[in-house]
C-alpha cells in the first residue's frame, strides 16, 4: 500500500517536469522509453528522407517549369510563336511557389537531423509542422492552379472560345504537365510529413 | 530505495498501459491532470466552433459556385451567351471538392464532439487530424484552380489568345469570385484546425 502510493507520487513528479519542459524526462525515464525513443527515432530518419525526396520533387518540378519555352521555327511580323510559362501568371506562380517550398525544404534539413538527434525534443517538431503545413497549401494551390491552365492548353474550351494551344507547342505542354506531376508527388510527400510529425508528437510525452 | 524501486515500476506500468491503450492512465491519474485537460477540452471546443465556421464557408463557398449562371438578354442563332460552372471543368471540379469538404465536416462534427467529452483520447484526434489533411488538399487544390480560371477570365491572355470574359459575363464573375474567396476562408480555416489538432495531440498526457 504505501510502495503503491510512493508510485503515484513519482508518476506525478514526473508528469508534471515533462509540462514544465519537456526535457528532464528524457533523461530521469531514459531506460523506460529505450524502445519508444527508437520509434520515435525511426520516423524522423524516415522523416529525413522523405523531406530530400519532396526536395527533388520540388526542383524538378520548378526546373521543369523555369526551362519550359519552346520556339517554333518560323514568325510572321506580327506573332512570335514562343511559349513560355511567362505568359501565364499561374505559371509563374507554380514556378516561385515551388521554389520557395524547395528552399524552405532545404533549411528545414537542420531541423530534421535535430529531431533524429533528439527524439524527445517537441519544440523542432511543432515548428516543423507549422512550416510543413503552410508549405503544403502553397504548393497544392500552386499545382491546382497550373493543373487548371494545363487542361485548357490540352482541351481548350469551347464556350468561352479559348483554343487549345497544345497542338502548336506540344513540347512545351509536355514539360509543363510533367512539371505539374512533379508538384503533386511534392504535395503527396509533404502529407507524409505532416503524418509522421503528428504521429511523433503523440508519441513524444 | 525498495518505495523508489516500487515507484519507478508503477511508472513502467502506466507507460505501458499508456502505449497499448491510452485510456487506463486518465482515470489513473484523473486528479493531477485537472488543469491540462481543461486545456485539451478548451482546444477541443474552439476546434468545433472553427469546423461549424468551416462548414460555413464551405457551403457558402459550393452554393455560390452552383448558382452562378448567367444569361445574357439576347442571343443569335449559333451563339448561346450565357455561362454556367458547368462551362469549365475546375468550376465543376471545384464545386465537387467543395461539397465533398462540407460533406466531410458534418460527419466529423461528432468526432469533434467526442474530442470535448473525452480530451484525453487521441484516437478520433488522430483520425480527424488525416481526414483534415486530406480535406485541407483537396479544398486547396480546388481553391487554385478555380483561382487561375478566374483570373483568366478577369484578365485574359494574349499570347494564347485567349479573351476576357468577364466584359460579357459580369455578374457569373463576380458570383465566381465571392466563391474562390469563400473556399481560401475554408482553407485557412482547415489549417487552424490541423494545428489545434496537433497541438492537442501533443498536450495529451
Amino acid at each position: 500500500m504505501k510502495s503503491g502510493g510512493g508510485g503515484e507520487s513519482t508518476t506525478i513528479d514526473i508528469e508534471a517536469r515533462s509540462a514544465s519542459k519537456g526535457k528532464g524526462p528524457v533523461m530521469a525515464v531514459h531506460h523506460v522509453k529505450e524502445e519508444k525513443g527508437g520509434m520515435v527515432r525511426g520516423m524522423a530518419i524516415i522523416d529525413l528522407v522523405l523531406r530530400i525526396g519532396a526536395i527533388v520533387a520540388a526542383l524538378a518540378a520548378a526546373a521543369t517549369m523555369g526551362t519550359s519555352d519552346q520556339n517554333l521555327p518560323f514568325f510572321t511580323q506580327f506573332f512570335q510563336f514562343e511559349a513560355s510559362y511567362d505568359d501565364m501568371p499561374s505559371f509563374q506562380f507554380f514556378l516561385i511557389a515551388m521554389s520557395l517550398v524547395a528552399g524552405y525544404l532545404v533549411l528545414s534539413l537542420p531541423f530534421s537531423v535535430v529531431c533524429i538527434v533528439r527524439p524527445h525534443a517537441s519544440g523542432p517538431r511543432l515548428l516543423l509542422l507549422i512550416l510543413d503545413l503552410v508549405a503544403l497549401t502553397l504548393a497544392t494551390s500552386a499545382a491546382g492552379a497550373a493543373t487548371s491552365i494545363v487542361y485548357l492548353a490540352h482541351n481548350g474550351n469551347s464556350s468561352s472560345n479559348w483554343l487549345a494551344i497544345c497542338n502548336q507547342f506540344g513540347d512545351f505542354c509536355r514539360n509543363v504537365s510533367g512539371a505539374v506531376v512533379a508538384s503533386f508527388v511534392t504535395v503527396v510527400t509533404f502529407m507524409f510529413l505532416i503524418l509522421l510529425s503528428a504521429l511523433a508528437l503523440r508519441k513524444h510525452h
